[in-house]
């Protein structure tokens, strides 16, 4: 029986009942051993399940991004947490709170992009010069070059997969033409190239199989979740207390003013 | 090179070199497209990938856990939070912030219980003295149970896999017997019995498949992330802005002293 | 001795020493009983002390926002987390958390806006037009208006604290004339005022204290922080685990696919 | 009109209605510009307004625990938050979020211990044995000693003003009397003192004041915020992006295994 208070709680993912409980409509009981982690997450984020192929490819793109080392700061955040008496949600919560525009940002903005890329040369727009504008109006384009990596090792073996699935027909590949259209102007007079990041690459999958683009962000957070939890684990067993940046025999510069007394103040 | 600063940040989990990216020690371009995200999340928390059989059981145990409804509060904390204008990471933060000791943490006791039960009998111990003893060191047992469902839907096909996968030899069943002796026990001299329920269960998988107690709770927030996400999303695009628990038109019950003036203080 | 390690986090804030803190150059041990703990919120946050008047007014504003009740997602999410094992100070930071763009940023929007009106008038445009301008680009003007009070019981009192601190030469006035000047252009050919809201009398005395807008949002946080744990407290006390947003006995509605068999999928 | 809806969120803590907001009875506008901030703190915490003498005290140990320098976790963390595209609210909620057992219980704990004391004499047994009988049950002593300062410098300040207090009967002393005899018992037969830290003095004020033991830390993590608000300030207005716990020229230890192919698995 709907009320105002029921329905300002209604949802479309989930009905649960005494004794029964259905994902998008699916009993549970019939997910648990035929679903996939992964086609759950795609039937709780879409609404539907995924085919194989489709699911397949969401999955490389999860596992490409678990983890990245102990410099990022969502890693190292939450690594400190788990030395600080707090629990292991508390500590992957840290981590994944830290994911914001400019840690976790840059594959929902790449999608973006491509959308536009996309839509515009569906809508007549010549290729080229729709990237070339594209490319224009960013100083760094998200989801291309890395600080770290000349070539990032994740590129080729998630961009691989995408062109298989193109080849079956799983996917149409228009996101990944324009992807490697903008990889191409990058690279046009320039000594090194500025290849597609893991950003871009899995942005690419993300919109090949039809995520929209602020979901980008939220699929990193659970793929990054993973090292998050991981590292935080780690660090539990340590031993290690209350966890700094820098090794205890370290101080941290001071560069404010020098010694003074407080002033009289009336 | 290693100095007292990179070692303060030393890690098992993760090689990151210019161009190279090596989990435990797997290349990362092996692993996309070969492991699963399952099989990578066990090789995070592991250090090692399991085998087909083990990862198939761990993902039904990771599916079955992602939902419960609105009216969890993990849940419902992160709808509100979709719409107080935070990005997806925070909205999932916040949900995973809330799966303590106590809205969380029950599949990491059920498997400390389960731990007591299998050790106590390995060392010559008999089971049902033993578990009897358990069962009286709780006034609710943990993983056993539920406020809503007579029974919970998601124990019978979690227990069925546990069961093919004992008789398959994948895993040797004890943690299993421990958890049908309390089930047993629990239902001794009562109207109505106390089954498994979705903690419990999965405390029984966590535990045949090696897994730490602690890790119960790390792999169940892994879970739930994506309900809280596929809910976060959902709300977000439902236009509400500063959503509250309750109907705007509804006003919370004031309980506290009635109006008073601000009295006159030295 | 500096090294880029140290220097990675060095701080104008704090120099810690063994026997020694100084705040900005301040020796903690003269700042305890000398300086009130606003004096030292804004010590923190522009490194210098405040003269008296001016922490007065500070203090006024941040005394207006502790609380707004518990339908307020802030305060409902960490009441919610309370009830759920984690620490006061996981659902404190669950709470504040909440205070994004859209729940906590209103503040920090209306004292952008009257940062224009400033400059533009202080550039030689008439103030007439210029909030005219300013006011013709918003929906809804940020620190205007509330949904529930059609009087907000906090403007009063606090416009009139900064007319007496621009009449005593404490501040100058420019942001209480043009958030004036906004209020007047909203009530003109309207049968009900927009006035001033929380926000907006706050937004003033940040802005007349000479806070960057961004400081708006980081003081408001530290002014609802205290109810943020007020409200948990209570929580805590009351005995209720795992708090949803709607009394047990009340279903939320669920909206989505009905029943339907999970498919075979190749 | 009460509703089951309704009493689900009810509070002792504020009334709103339209026009009117009430703290505990007292009409927000009576408040505003009377009461200091740190009087509202009490206020929401305690339900009574505080007398002058006893909120300067609570001030002060407010005030002394603001910061201790970007080397603890919870500053660092909301420093590396503040570079990673989340709001101001985030990077606080980061910082609050690792004030736990370990780096924010101390003076809980602390509370706890002198409660028992103070019970335990106030029943008839002498103070020594009483606290030969605490300190032999911990390794360390909440509240005393400190790792970096052989003497924290904001011990002496605020003892001293807790026993000015005493002499002026705001309040009775036992709990100070209590942390100072276990002073005692811990510098006896040592060539080091163990003297009282912040979180052993703030204890002494917070007991001394009537605040129950969780509060320690819920007002540490009020002051607390204050650095870590300042400190997310000051990193955000820095320029950098993505900032990690050690400079990007260094490389965390890799201490895993070899580089290994992904093995074949059935």
């Amino acid at each position: 029986m709907s009320s105002e208070t029921t329905a300002w709680w209604s949802t479309d993912l989930v009905r649960v009942e005494p004794g029964k409980i259905e994902l998008s409509g699916y009993p549970v009981e019939q997910l648990i051993g035929d679903a996939s982690f992964v086609d759950t997450i795609w039937l709780m984020l879409r609404g539907e399940l995924p085919d194989r192929s489709s699911s397949r490819l969401l999955e490389a793109a999860l596992t490409a991004g678990v983890d990245h080392g102990p410099q990022a700061p969502s890693i190292a955040a939450a690594r400190m947490a788990a030395t600080c008496g707090v629990g292991l949600n508390n500590a992957v919560a840290t981590g994944a709170n830290l994911l914001g525009d400019v840690h976790g940002g840059a594959g929902q903005q790449c999608m973006e992009l491509l959308a536009e890329v996309v839509r515009r040369t569906r809508d007549g727009e010549d290729l080229d010069p729709v990237v070339a504008d594209v490319v224009r109006r960013h100083r760094y384009v998200p989801g291309f070059g890395h600080r770290f990596h000349p070539r990032d090792p994740r590129r080729d073996p998630l961009l691989s997969l995408v062109e298989s699935a193109v080849s079956e027909g799983v996917v149409d590949g228009h996101h990944l033409r324009a992807a490697q259209a903008v990889e191409r102007a990058l690279a046009r007079g320039r000594s090194k190239p500025v290849p597609m990041n893991i950003d871009g690459a899995t942005a690419v999958i993300y919109s090949e199989l039809g995520f929209a683009p602020e979901l980008g962000r939220g699929l990193f957070v659970l793929s990054r979740s993973v090292g998050v939890l991981a590292h935080a684990w780690e660090e539990s067993r340590s031993g290690t207390r209350i966890k700094g940046p820098i090794p205890r025999s370290l101080l941290a510069d001071y560069t404010g003013p020098e010694p003074r007394d407080v002033p009289h103040r009336d």
